[in-house]
């Protein structure tokens, strides 16, 4: 979900040249009681850890994104995919804040995932790396902030996938994060959700190049993951958008109605992200990952009612108005839930023809209002106003 | 977009057993300026044709149609595809009209298409079939109409491209048409429409054994084909009707998040869903037909009420409330020119749950909505108060 950035010649960034950091531990135990052993993490850090430790901001990233959040990459010479929310003076604020991203585990950007080599075999895992879900996402991030010597996050934030984990962050450890910040995000996946995902997962099987998962050093699957991609990337579009962008205009200057060969721009425009995608992207995490969002369900409504009662964590819920992959009404579910638990909760639907990916786009609305948000938050925890 | 029916021990129809007919003409000049030579249409009729020949209505299939509309097929033993709606005291009541229904050129189900011989090479014409379009579709079935000695159709019916076809016959021979029922349809296709069709003729195409389409008597392209219909499936459905039908369940007994073979019921209903179409359509056809329907446009909005100002045919719009892949603001787009171009039209947008498939499942505010129409118009037509 996260938007590839233009190549621009020379991008620039308040923040710098960023590099990434790896952190190592002994073993994660799943959600499925498989071990992991042993775990890395990719991750980046901006900013400044205060004395106190109180002002870490953990951001979790989406589907296909990584922990290069800001800043401009030492290895790919790439600005981050959230670079316009993190910096001085930006609504992560560097100067205020300590900012931590971290790939998620079962991710391809340098944490431990199906590409990663099994140590019994020393060849990559493949399907026999054990099933992820978001529980060991968080998990995983866990002892990151842990080794940070962070007892507590001022805030965690995240769109889609993302959102999940601020979710997970609150359900599990409550007492450990301040605010969270779910965006365009669920309680639950869908059915429909689920049915996009396992179309994606069914081309990247199909793909006669997937053989099982084992192609590692061999022919990659590139069809059957730009395919997924290509479907992905319609659910992160939405209609207007799309008229916006490409309406029905060809690619050429050809008639229609001709030839097979003429095609359309919103086509041809898929087909790039598809085989773009391919040059970043691993088919195994995408088959882990998408399984992880699918089999995310934070449980029965009356059940989080009394999980979440009472729970100290202040919350900004923000949705998109034109997101028909994670429309509205789930991020209202979460403020339902939130209000009927008696938690403090800021809600905004954000109105942008962008679909899903808008949260991705640069919006005056989205950067003042965790701004703001972030802002008094931090006044009130340093005035003592806020006992988690 | 056709529902599969279910397999009864021995379904039942009102008009018995059907046969295919076979109507076959010289050549057809297509709008890519080729010509089609021979042309074969199958087609099916319901009912009797009155003597003075004005009770004749065309039913238009959509993308994965064919011609058995209706009764029980003797090639298959199967009902038909909108079985409900045709029949004695049924909205297209054959007590009182004569109804027929031609599979579309470039299709699979007895007319020519892609995998019809090709008479210059003796072989199944694969990707050198000419590019087809709506209108050619149509023009097919008007040779089909002279055939028959109808002059006028006194209403032509379709849903999703079945209406294209029918607001394609009201721009092409609006004399020849007393009545149209276009329904859940579009005039034109838009970029989001165009983008899942795309994806869908991918899949075919990176099929190795599509074979740049030549894989006729070869191993057939069975894995793109069904990849391509799950993803047309999921448009057909709506996030509710899936929540109905599925909600999160898993198809086994297992617990989530242990293995990656463990599935959710609505992604195996897909691959059966995907798997099934298989033995029925043709690969080439579903790339020749969805890019007819991406091609399709009738024009710009101030040539098109030039074009209908005045028009004698009287309309009945439908679309449904859940339908997302050619949502109401489509339908209410042709009312609107209907009426700016004063045209006799009636709307009605029928609230239900399922998405696009709705106007193939049984609902009883289509069939009175139909019936009604059909039966004032009709009485209209023989009191002498149309004059198309």
């Amino acid at each position: 979900m996260v938007r590839e950035n233009s190549k621009d010649e020379s991008p620039e960034s308040p923040l710098g040249i960023v590099e990434a950091k790896y952190f190592t531990f002994d073993s994660l135990a799943l959600e499925s009681k498989e071990i992991l052993s042993p775990v890395a993490l990719a991750y980046e850090t901006y900013g400044t850890l205060s004395e106190n430790k109180d002002n870490a901001i953990l951001i979790c990233h989406a589907l296909s994104g990584d922990a290069h959040v800001a800043g401009i990459s030492k290895e790919s010479g790439q600005p981050g995919w959230w670079e316009f929310m993190i910096g001085p003076g930006r609504p992560f604020d560097t100067d205020k804040f300590f900012v931590i991203s971290s790939n998620v585990v079962g991710g391809c950007k340098g944490s431990s995932g199906p590409g990663s080599l099994n140590p019994k075999t020393q060849k990559p895992y493949g399907m026999s790396f054990p099933v992820i879900t978001v529980k060991d996402m968080i998990d995983a991030q866990r002892q990151l902030i842990d080794s940070l010597g962070i007892e507590k996050l001022f805030c965690v934030v995240g769109g889609s996938m993302g959102g999940m984990q601020v979710l997970q962050w609150a359900y599990s450890y409550p007492q450990k994060v301040v605010s969270a910040i779910p965006i365009a995000t669920t309680l639950r996946h869908s059915p429909q959700q689920i049915a996009f995902n396992e179309v994606g997962r069914q081309a990247i099987i199909l793909d006669p190049d997937w053989n099982g998962g084992d192609y590692y050093g061999k022919s990659f699957p590139a069809n059957g993951l730009a395919l997924a991609r290509m479907v992905g990337h319609i659910t992160y579009m939405s209609d207007d958008s799309m008229k916006e962008k490409f309406g029905r205009r060809l690619k050429g200057k050809e008639g229609y109605g001709c030839n097979l060969e003429t095609g359309f721009e919103v086509g041809e425009y898929l087909k790039y992200r598809g085989e773009s995608f391919v040059q970043r992207f691993d088919a195994n995490s995408y088959i882990y990952i998408t399984k992880a969002i699918d089999y995310f369900d934070l449980g029965d409504s009356k059940e989080l009612v009394k999980r979440f009662s009472r729970q100290k964590t202040k919350f900004l819920v923000i949705s998109y108005s034109h997101d028909w992959l994670y429309p509205t009404y789930q991020s209202k579910e979460v403020v339902r839930l939130l209000k009927y638990s008696r938690v403090e909760v800021t809600y905004c639907e954000i109105s942008s023809t962008y679909g899903h990916d808008a949260f991705l786009i640069k919006n005056s609305e989205q950067e003042h209002l965790v701004t703001h948000f972030l802002n008094n938050t931090y006044k009130k925890l340093k005035g003592g106003k806020i006992k988690n």
